[in-house]
């Protein structure tokens, strides 16, 4: 009787405003309204507070309008937990005192990293039984570079996706060794030490997710949890394993991120013992031609917002009725099957090829 | 394909602590706990964080079970707005920067009332559409007795409820005359005045729900707006009325409030131009036998954390299997059919005839 739920920590990062890693070209206060916009699409179908929609200039919706759709199809329930928000959102919030993560190129980027996993332990260890199987997601501007650093850090392979289709991969990898740098690391020197990894090159919600994951597993044996996201997840799983908590772990994430990132996404998730699921909204079988849709099968957005964990919620049966569904939010959220109706406070001048969402996956 | 929503505004006073009030007899720390555990229980099926379970000595559960069995058979969105809660919960909550209330008999009970009510009705007036048609409820021990105050303040007619099956009404009457004349008013000063009668003899949840119906009614002419619950709802109807709104407003009750009040309730409503729905679950013709709901027919709990509202949402056909669910949401907080299986923090040795749920209504 009681409906899945997906927990999301949505935050902000100081690392997502590098120019070219992220929404370069659309305004920095766009950006930082990014994740707050998200979980209000994800709660209510439409942004409230928030004064953007996160399209891009191409006409490819967040990530958070494909989780709304199945949403509102299949039914969920959602947490959203401040995991350093830097605008005020109309959604509830779960408050564990987290502030926005700061530039990784500066010598600390989330100063508490180890009192935001402990205090985020504590609410996963909170959560009453029947709330053990639970999906975490995110949204974070910047997630990706964030990742990548942690990888580093942690001297695991390193390998992480883009929203861009063009993925600037190179770029992300100047700025954290930049990042490691400026922390006095190089890579794998946090071996083992994983609140060390994120203090210097991560971001608040890696620490927030894996507390969140940690506290639920070790306070319910019999809990499964499923980290819902691509790279972003994996750099998770990696600091639970790096912390010592060897209890199962699942990676659910798009085929769009999967096709991104073939055999390097399977043996990451191999090397950290963590069972992978990839699913498919099916948006290249379509039956009408949607911008959207299109978007993401060029290899836009492609995850985020726990949206490849919403998609493991859908019988395969009622995944056309989320795709309907997906067109009905997007008409919500001012994209008509063939394009911007409106461009919902974004300014069209912006640079073309880059999304004002940042770097969902 | 969206769900209803109801928006629970939640707090804590000082004057639940006034002795033969609310909760005599169980101890202060747990009264103060009761809202907290009110909205875990709505949202998760049973406490998180909280350490009590809300039921009294006579076995009779939280009004917050009702609504949460509604919820599992029916499906509703929850958005649980921190009016002023004392302990932390695993629930998210809106933060409105809401401080619990100080007792009635000080000069001042809500220091900031008029400031409430404006950032309520900001965050109201942000629901995006399609969250027009809301229900609002609450959960505030001793709102009751505040209720009273605001009511007399106003120089409405003043008749309240009790969770109690018998009212006590002249107590609480003596403690809102004690209120009044150390906030140096008489009966019907505050006409037209609604924030400094909430200021003077309120509570925080009060300016919270009149806001957010307020900011709705104001920013969608269209909306529908149901106040759930029963008296303390009638105040909140009449600080609305008195603060110039004229705007279409339903109050929707319980049976087991509608009972005691009689014709005084419809006259209130009729008097503030609200329209009045009264729900009724059915628990007489159960078929099985059932402490919990018992109580109820006997006239404990009464109302509190939108039941009424929450059954208004079920249709004919389904209250019988709301019943039902209401037996297991029961067997989960440690209430068998034949009684307290535990008493999950409570003390068996306090009072017997008073509820460690404070006057929800």
């Amino acid at each position: 009787m009681t409906q899945p739920r997906i927990i999301l920590p949505a935050g902000t990062t100081e690392t997502a405003l590098i120019d070219g890693i992220s929404a370069a070209g659309a305004a920095p206060e766009l950006m930082a309204h990014t994740p707050s916009a998200d979980v209000e699409i994800l709660e209510f179908g439409a942004p409230a507070r928030s004064p953007v929609t996160p399209v891009s200039p191409n006409g490819c919706p967040t990530p958070a309008a494909v989780t709304r759709a199945v949403r509102e199809v299949c039914g969920f329930d959602v947490t959203v937990v401040d995991a350093g928000l830097a605008k005020p959102t109309s959604v509830p919030t779960v408050d564990l005192g987290i502030e926005p993560g700061d530039d990784i190129r500066d010598s600390v980027a989330v100063p508490d990293a180890a009192a935001i996993f402990d205090r985020a332990h504590g609410y996963g260890a909170s959560l009453p039984d029947g709330e053990d199987d639970i999906v975490i997601g995110e949204t974070v501007p910047g997630g990706t570079t964030t990742a990548l650093g942690v990888l580093t850090a942690l001297g695991e392979p390193t390998s992480v996706s883009s929203s861009l289709p063009e993925n600037p991969v190179e770029r992300k990898r100047r700025v954290v060794d930049e990042a490691l740098a400026a922390s006095n690391f190089t890579a794998g020197d946090c071996e083992s030490a994983p609140f060390d990894a994120i203090r210097a090159v991560g971001d608040p919600v890696q620490p927030t997710v894996a507390g969140i994951a940690a506290g639920v597993l070790e306070s319910t044996p019999a809990a499964s949890v499923t980290l819902a996201g691509g790279t972003q997840m994996v750099a998770v799983a990696a600091i639970l394993r790096h912390a010592g908590i060897d209890a199962p772990l699942e990676i659910t994430t798009t085929s769009f991120v999967a096709a991104e990132q073939g055999e390097q996404l399977e043996s990451a998730c191999a090397a950290l013992d963590c069972e992978l699921t990839v699913t498919d909204p099916g948006f290249a079988d379509h039956e009408r031609e949607h911008v959207a849709m299109d978007r993401y099968c060029a290899g836009e957005a492609k995850e985020g917002v726990a949206m490849g964990g919403a998609l493991s919620l859908v019988p395969e049966s009622e995944m056309a009725a989320v795709r309907d569904q997906f067109e009905t939010v997007c008409r919500r959220l001012g994209i008509e099957s063939d394009g911007l109706a409106e461009r919902s406070g974004f300014d069209p001048g912006s640079d073309t090829d880059t999304p004002s969402r940042a770097e969902p996956e």
